[in-house]
């Protein structure tokens, strides 16, 4: 339990409703700032505007996934309030205190290190990679199922990328009945595709394998689907970009070509907000009774 | 091979482009009724109007997947002309003319009484039905992702029905790794339920497996979805209702519950328009091919 730990939780969207909650369940004691004009009660919670926040006994600050802007702002979708977090804010704050955001940027990574403060990029996380790539391969299965007049069912798709979110989104596929493909750089991940029952394909291979593809879906953060692979594409393929902006395609040259391309990240917080929220409060959860514990057992 | 064989096909849509370019495929002489705006050229077909098919050489008649109106008009996408199918147009064909339709309605089957020529409902066939539960199953995925916040993954879903789509639906759902339910009446079907791996429920202890169904699928084309059911759902659940209407939902109830369900016929024609033709000519051309060669060797 988290009993008599104060956390602040500013801004955000839907997700951070399921991470109240948990807080709630383990008994924190819960500032909300940027939440004035959400119905829902939340018994257990005080809204407070960012001036009035006691920060000197606050130990962890949730932000929400996108963390702030270059000028420190933060997302709400629950106020009209302008919150910008400060380096005052932080300074008032116990130095024990962590900071807790899905991504991070330079303004962010300036306030931590000028304040000397801990923060835990829960998106730079593997475990939770991995729990956001479930409601990613769903999104990606129902713009496969939007944008294509076939069946994935019998489909010709390739996969860029075994890591996190390939894999996942390679056993769903594989699952449904698609003729799967997975190109991959490094010998052990071409070894485990192969054992999984698809089809390794060795990335520099690439251009010989893709000239019946229906269905490609890319997870790697790199230029991969150059004009020369896109090139050797059916036009009737369709292409899902996974990788975070700017994607892996050259966009202007699929659409030259007539084939459907889209980036399309943030899927999870998109098809299953409520799933994407609970993925987060669990693992922002276990972090923080973590930490409560070792502070707990320091002070005995 | 279909050489010779004079197929008139009349109306349609997007499906039955794959069924001509099937038919040319298998070098049939083809007449094309209700296609004038049809912009695709198909080499080896002749556009017509209704009034001047040579029926007295037609051996067979493919009517879209809806057969014909009450007043006997067929639906066609690409042609403003108004085409009403006749008695006259039947007793003109040889007597071994045979009329391929999707389903069929009282007007349909007393033209054919009449004419006393042969009547293929090809959607009343097992296979069909089978093959046609796939893009069914990817609509229903589809639709679930797109009206829950949660993902299909860890849900708790119930499927009502293990026939022709009960059986590919729950093995979709189970492989992208919902909890499954499957709900049946005949002893062997819950026998199989169990064997695949899934919850089996003898359909009149419903009532007592649904107070956490997060997602529920409906196959069974009769009201097995009652009041007392809808009751003991929680007001979350999604139903998606496969039957064919009016379905097995008491719609009313459910919005008066607040439980949002979704009657959802013809899912293959729109998720997959492609595919779901591809099914309807690979069973109508081997449907003719055996035909053709039965006449052939009659002939002999």
């Amino acid at each position: 339990m988290l009993t008599g730990k104060h956390v602040a939780v500013i801004g955000g969207d839907a997700r951070q409703l399921e991470v109240i909650r948990k807080l709630i369940e383990l008994d924190a004691k819960i500032s909300l700032i940027g939440f004035d004009q959400l119905d829902e009660g939340f018994v257990g919670a005080t809204k407070v505007q960012l001036g009035q926040v006691e920060f000197t006994t606050v130990e962890a600050i949730v932000l929400p996934v996108s963390g702030t802007s270059l000028e420190g702002e933060v997302e709400t979708i629950f106020s009209n309030e302008k919150i910008v977090l400060k380096e005052d804010h932080l300074k008032a704050t116990p130095e024990h205190c962590i900071i807790f955001s899905g991504i991070s940027n330079q303004y962010l990574k300036k306030l931590i290190q000028d304040t000397n403060r801990k923060l835990v990029e829960l998106f730079e996380r593997n475990d939770v990679a991995i729990y956001n790539s479930i409601p990613t391969m769903e999104g990606t299965l129902m713009m496969v199922i939007q944008n294509t007049d076939i069946t994935i069912h019998q489909s010709n798709v390739v996969i860029l990328g075994f890591g996190r979110v390939g894999m996942t989104v390679a056993r769903a596929f594989h699952a449904l009945g698609a003729n799967v493909k997975v190109a991959a750089l490094e010998s052990d991940l071409l070894a485990r595709i192969y054992e999984m029952g698809f089809q390794p394909i060795e990335l520099s291979q690439l251009a010989k394998e893709v000239h019946n593809v229906d269905v490609c879906i890319n997870t790697i953060p790199a230029r991969v689907l150059t004009p020369t692979i896109l090139s050797k594409m059916p036009t009737r393929a369709f292409i899902v970009d996974l990788a975070s902006k700017p994607g892996g395609t050259d966009f202007r040259y699929a659409e030259k070509r007539g084939i459907k391309a889209m980036l399309a990240p943030g899927l999870p917080g998109i098809v299953a907000p409520k799933t994407a929220g609970q993925i987060i409060a669990n693992v922002l959860s276990k972090l923080l009774l973590e930490d409560h514990n070792i502070t707990e057992e320091e002070q005995l």
